[in-house]
């Protein structure tokens, strides 16, 4: 098959939007934030550039870009539609963490053949997503090369609302958006050859970008990132950038006790001092990490009920993890580092 | 070095764009085209997602995606800030094609190791040519793996004169904006371990984006497209989409003695059959191929004085290539294939 057979047998014919108020939606109503945005996509797939008409006056583009490389993003074999989801779940959650909300994305990809049940699974896997995200496939490129899939996605947030890592401030609350250390326990045992819970592959393989929250969190929520390289380590990012911003250097205190871990760490019998580990410093369960003057904990709460406040901004710089007795050790920002692994 | 130090070190510190009017820029003065554009990065490297101003009122937003692997769309041992500066061109290429400005790039990096020689190279050429068509790098993504970037570029245009493919009508010269062929005489020869002619390599390793020709072609050009996989197999998708609009088969008769061989091809003693089968299937020359009403040709020549015009659309579905004696011989639409070969 060629490429442009392949382009057109399993990428220019995409799926209908799911209509809105939908369950499998992953976008609110637009009751709670306002119209629907009508597409802006006025030229798609099949020409040298994509067409797009100009975001709505007080709006701004957001724009991000996350390549997955077989072998390290994801494990050999995985299902193909796993892979699809999951190129474009990353994605969406760096817009989740802006506040923006999808308005299409460009797919580069590169194959080491061109393998019919491979590129069904995938597209299946890729355009189910979209769908649910309400973003389109807009343009790409495909070429033979070792397998890796690279997506920008783009989105749109009102001006004043957009979701920057550099807001935090002395006294913010710090809150994650669900439940943690899943992803992290799914590669450390399929790393090991050993069986991989169901819910903690789910969430390894299957993440959910969590739109609905950042859209509700915008203009809210003081600082906000999502979680791909683990809390602390994201964290980290995010003092530094708040920090650089005032001329001041942040700290956090995390509470121990207020962590959420994964339900299914415990379900399996992992250890609480392991557990900690994975939920502080595995990556992969894409949630998002905010901070918020504390005066917007029941709008938090009311946006997005799974979203757990974990500690505090303070102006020592330093990151502390304090245990329920009020002990409290320092907490290394280590997160996942493509260049030293 | 880790991930987070290598972006900075590499690709955090942007050199600033040429002013107007300078020698090097690969754009035409602004007088030309209206006052410049002012730059609508708002937020550039460093958070979950980069953020723009909308487009002005009347532009639309042009997205193109292009990915390259080593070994397809580069030898292996090629010079990096070649790399740099092709992995930017052939997506300024495609801008070019629109008549699009370009307004930002986001990069995907794949890297087997953080080689720093190699790194200070392609940041060297990704920026030199980055700089000249005022593309500044507003975001991107770093991981390691098999060499692959992986580039997506934004730009934007007038809604009106966006340059499509499909836009050809019958009676419309068909014209290319510069010569043909050396690039695909140096794949050739380095394909068979031969000496490469100095302006052939430069053609293959150092394509220049046609930005200022897509500029002035923009309102006044009926389609256009950039050559990237051959004249012939382009000017194929070009009659595909044309025809397909308009509901029609449409055809192109191409002058055999008006197309624009490279010097070089003569030079390096190629034979005349030869030069002419690298000028009409050989791809990596990135220039433009467009068609236009044949009143529009002193405005063509006075924007592009190296254009050329190489034939007219037809209606009988097919393609010939004519000689200087009027005899004519069926064209096949081959390109290059990412997937036959």
């Amino acid at each position: 098959m060629n490429e442009f057979a392949l382009i057109r047998q399993y990428f220019e014919r995409q799926p209908a939007p799911l209509p809105a108020g939908h369950p499998q939606s992953l976008l609110p109503l637009p009751a709670s934030t306002g119209p629907a945005a009508e597409s802006l996509v006025k030229l798609g797939i099949g020409d040298d550039c994509a067409l797009l008409d100009p975001v709505p006056p007080g709006q701004q583009l957001a724009i991000s870009t996350d390549m997955l490389v077989a072998g390290r993003h994801f494990f050999e074999g995985t299902d193909p539609a796993a892979i699809g989801h999951k190129a474009l779940a990353v994605n969406l959650s760096d817009l989740a963490a802006m506040g923006a909300r999808p308005v299409g994305f460009t797919l580069a990809l590169a194959l080491p053949t061109a393998d019919a049940a491979w590129l069904q699974g995938f597209a299946d896997g890729l355009f189910r997503l979209a769908t649910r995200a309400a973003c389109p496939l807009i343009g790409g490129d495909t070429t033979r090369g070792p397998l890796n899939i690279s997506i920008t996605v783009l989105g749109q947030v009102p001006a004043t609302h957009a979701l920057r890592r550099d807001g935090a401030r002395v006294g913010d609350a710090i809150w994650v958006s669900g439940p943690l250390g899943a992803a992290a326990l799914a590669v450390a045992r399929r790393s090991q050859g050993q069986p991989v819970p169901d819910a903690a592959a789910r969430r390894l393989d299957w993440p959910e970008p969590r739109l609905a929250a950042g859209l509700g969190l915008a203009g809210v929520a003081s600082a906000a990132m999502d979680i791909s390289d683990g809390l602390a380590g994201d964290l980290g990012h995010l003092l530094t950038a708040s920090g650089r911003r005032q001329g001041l250097s942040l700290g956090a205190e995390l509470w121990e006790d207020r962590l959420p871990l994964d339900p299914v760490l415990r379900e399996s019998g992992v250890a609480h001092d392991e557990a900690l580990q994975l939920a502080l410093h595995g990556g992969d369960d894409y949630e998002l990490l905010f901070t918020a003057p504390t005066a917007q904990t029941d709008t938090i709460l009311q946006c997005w009920p799974d979203a757990r406040m974990i500690g505090r901004i303070v102006a020592e710089s330093a990151m502390l993890l304090v245990d329920a007795k009020g002990q409290s050790r320092p907490l290394a920002a280590r997160g996942h580092d493509h260049f030293s692994t």
